[in-house]
């Protein structure tokens, strides 16, 4: 059987700078064939980023990507690739789609292009769109009709995007009629929890459906609220893995391959025929000729992180890409000596290092001596740069000036940290870090333009029960590689309190958290509704309770700084309740 | 011919309140049945009102609606209506969906059905989703593959809502094979800029298409960032206009009318025939005799209202929806002397009463003497409440307690009054407005957690030149009325300044508004790319200059309340560029 080392690159483009990315594309594919690579493969998108959502529909920018591939096939050429295949997702157009009311703008393909010898060998687009949870591509896109195949040293290579491998049918269906002797499906797959077990299963059952081996390379870094975990792999045609890209870090997975040889007689199908689902068969050729023989090299397959460790490590990415690519070297965050505040000071000072975190102690009258000591604790366990200001000059400047009391004056106080943290930022340039968890977030249990001030909060889709989880799995962490834990020990245990009034808890306001995130999990993981969480066991008013907080915390959602999400079911704009809600059905 | 008096209910609908809206179409069944009424309809969704966004995917709230659907056909039957012909949109789910990857959790559909004799006697779903502009009904809904008919009095009244009359195939070219004498749209259509001229003219092209009458039905009132505006019509098998409801206003609309009598052979089409389209004809009988002659009574045509007016209309309608349903009785913004305050506190007090809105006057030692004195004199002229909060104390507090310069300075001042407003709203509980208009929006001109807070910004779709108009517009209409206008002269002849240091000018930061709202206008409403920008005849730097202003904006823009939606293109979740964007060819 032919062989074929395939190089797949699983890199962190940033969305919008075409010239970055295509940059990117030329040097790793140098580094490919510099290490004997025949075939070079991209995420989906590489050259625009994924994913560019309005950007999509403006038609300046398209033109600028598919000006970009022409470009960049010439320059690959140009510096001596141009014997190398090279596959890169990039945003097309559809010049046969038919003007109809909603039919995206300059209808705009998700679209993969074959690079080689100088010119665009073959191209083909997205055929199946997600359109629910984080993704809008309907919005966005026309779907493609063609499955596009490209003979590279005697092997066919049949080529697909992303949710083409997720869906039943279409692209992978038609793989098996076209009997390629690769599927190699480019993507930009965002991370949620154990993504990567279901991905493996995946690609091992579409690689049997579509009976020849499947290379699927992913993008890493962040983007707005979306992390990409990268996780590259390659399966053979039996399913066995031969070889997997670690998550969260730029990786070249090199893997070489043995592949069916290519049909010489036509009978398999022949080009234009509609093959399943509609689908056209389109095909290219690079090489008929199989390389010479060589020894095959090991391939990499990294070992998969823990459930906690894969979450921080989310986390991270997602903090240092969004800081990186909106220009920021630095973050400030309130330390209020809370469990929150510490988390988050330890995922930033791993995302951008602790000299580049900012912490600012805010205590109030009613600040308890712990919350200070535990709030300087954390800024030394972790070395960042600390100060404090006391708020109570502002604070009384506001209530000599207008009459607040109650809940009034419990905002004043987190309005007053927020206008304070918004001010050295202003001054100093660094992005402010909101610090709030899920469970506070479901429930509005936050102050407007108080402590939801920021660009970007990190543990926003963390429920407070995990926040716990994930500050002892970091601690442990720290004590497994001989350093000192970052996270105050104090403020792990102690009860959670906004320290807003004297003696305030949050278990004045809100359940047990155990509890809470419970039934967190059901209404809002699982959309279960108010009776089947009742009928789960627990307290009916108490349900009530939560899911009417959940249901009208909606404006404050949706006023709250971006963060990475972990799970499916992140609150962001992918979420969405209506505002003006009332429901009630007798 | 037989005839049909039909009414159409253009009725204001709460989203989720099932109750309340089961409530109002038994109220306005009555008024019809009144009125002689055999058929009446009441718009889209109307059970839950419209959009439910992520409700549709709760299976607990789809079963609600399907509960209240039956009971209310119960109840119109028990209240001595179940002789009237009653067509209801609610949220229903399709049973036969086969499970697959992105399916709408619980398949929800967007139905229709007729309720007569105290049963539901025929229903079917929208079989074209919109999923652009402010629409996502891929995400929520499985598609209709029916075409409902249902013959009252010996006449065939076929059935469809909303997006089926804008696409072209499906239900309308049905109508047709069925050979129906009426068709029957419901619609939850959004107001923008003009569309009642183009509704009218869809109508008559879609009423000569099915080859028969044509009633269409819309909802008013405000939902979140939507208005309906009403416009609801009726136009003969010629496409003679027959009838129509004002905008903004809630309205019975009835309409005699003599249709064709429905075929009494079997010839035309075979209930379960595939007619159109991949759409099965679905019919039922509530009666095959016609009523008795009658003396036909003249239907109302309501005037068109001028461009001006109708903005102003859905300014003010927006506002008062948001604020009722939202449970707020008063509403509180900053007065600055500006037009923009001006004319919000204009809309205001024509949303909600001159007595229900509460003016706040914040000088600063930058604010200048007319400033002070416009402020005062706005709300002299509206009636509304007045108060002056100096910010001097509060931007002093903060200035001793951290170092703020420049725009760190300017920003803090509006931060001031930022949280000066959400106390006395968190104390004496009315809804903030944010007064920033598109223009700003789009160019990030404002500061985030200062000028931008509030829960509603009545003009942020309105770009600063038709703030202008608008308010000459208003002013001017109270001298019609005999009334003092509300907004000061000086308000809209003196050049726009923010006031955060000594003589500021908004032109300091951004070029002339009257070429501003020109180049937004190519770049936001039209889509328009830099280049063709620039060929139209516009400085090509300063095209440059607005177009990176607006591509970096998007963060702030995010964060600001949501506002009435006037033109297609609003700034909203249903515009989004990417946060972290960096559009660069080279």
């Amino acid at each position: 059987m032919p062989q074929l080392r395939i190089a797949l690159s699983q890199i962190n483009p940033t969305v919008g700078d075409l010239a970055r990315n295509a940059d990117l594309v030329v040097a790793w594919t140098k580094r490919a064939a510099g290490r004997g690579a025949h075939l070079v493969a991209f995420p989906e998108m590489v050259l625009t980023g994924y994913p560019v959502e309005d950007l999509a529909l403006r038609s300046s920018f398209v033109e600028a990507s598919r000006r970009t591939l022409d470009a960049l096939a010439a320059r690959l050429a140009g510096e001596g690739l141009g014997e190398t295949t090279v596959v890169v997702g990039y945003l097309d157009r559809c010049e046969t789609a038919t003007p109809r009311l909603g039919l995206p703008a300059g209808a705009p393909q998700n679209a993969v292009a074959v690079l080689h010898g100088g010119r665009v060998v073959i191209r083909s687009a997205k055929h199946h769109l997600p359109n629910y949870g984080v993704f809008d591509e309907f919005r966005y896109f026309v779907p493609g009709d063609k499955l596009a195949v490209v003979r590279v040293h005697g092997v066919d290579v049949a080529l697909a995007i992303c949710e083409d491998l997720w869906q039943d049918g279409g692209p992978v269906a038609a793989v098996r009629a076209a009997g390629a002797g690769l599927l190699l499906v480019v993507n930009g797959s965002p991370y949620e929890l154990a993504k990567d077990d279901v991905r493996l299963e995946l690609v091992r059952r579409r690689s049997a459906e579509a009976g020849c081996a499947l290379a699927y390379v992913n993008m890493v870094g962040g983007q707005d609220e979306l992390v990409f975990d990268g996780d590259s792999l390659v399966v053979g045609a039996d399913g066995e893995l031969l070889g997997r890209a670690p998550q969260f870090e730029e990786e070249l997975l090199i893997v070489d391959l043995d592949l069916p040889a290519a049909s010489t007689d036509d009978s398999a199908y022949n080009p234009g025929d509609v093959v399943a689902d509609g689908l056209t068969i389109v095909q290219a050729t690079v090489s008929d000729t199989p390389v010479e023989p060589y020894e095959p090299a090991p391939a990499s397959t990294a070992e998969r992180l823990s459930d906690d460790a894969e979450i921080y490590g989310a986390l991270v990415s997602g903090l240092r890409n969004y800081a990186a690519k909106n220009g920021f070297r630095s973050v400030l965050l309130g330390l209020s000596g809370g469990i929150d505040s510490a988390l988050v000071a330890a995922i930033a000072a791993d995302a951008v290092g602790g000299a580049n975190v900012y912490g600012v102690s805010m205590p109030s009258k009613y600040s308890s001596d712990h919350s200070k000591d535990d709030a300087a604790d954390t800024a030394e366990r972790i070395g960042l740069n600390y100060r404090q200001v006391p708020i109570a000059p502002m604070v009384d400047a506001y209530l000599d000036a207008v009459k607040l009391t109650g809940v009034a004056e419990e905002n004043l106080q987190a309005r007053v940290r927020g206008t304070t943290l918004m001010g050295i930022s202003n001054q100093d340039g660094h992005l402010v870090l909101a610090t709030g968890n899920k469970s506070e977030l479901a429930c509005g249990y936050s102050t407007l333009y108080g402590d939801a001030v920021g660009g970007f909060a990190p543990i926003k889709d963390l429920p407070k029960t995990l926040v716990w989880r994930i500050s002892r799995w970091r601690n442990e962490e720290a004590l497994r590689r001989g350093e000192t834990p970052p996270i105050p020990e104090n403020s792990i245990t102690k009860p959670p309190s906004a320290e807003l009034r004297p003696d305030q808890k949050d278990s004045d306001s809100l359940p047990d958290y155990e509890i809470l995130d419970d039934i967190l999990d059901d209404y809002v993981e699982q959309d279960m509704g108010r009776d089947a969480i009742v009928a789960a066991g627990f307290d009916a008013a108490l349900v009530d309770r939560v899911l009417k907080l959940v249901d009208t915390a909606e404006y404050k959602r949706r006023q709250y700084p971006p963060g990475t999400k972990i799970s499916l079911k992140a609150f962001g704009r992918d979420r969405r309740l209506p505002i003006t809600n009332h429901w009630r059905e007798g």
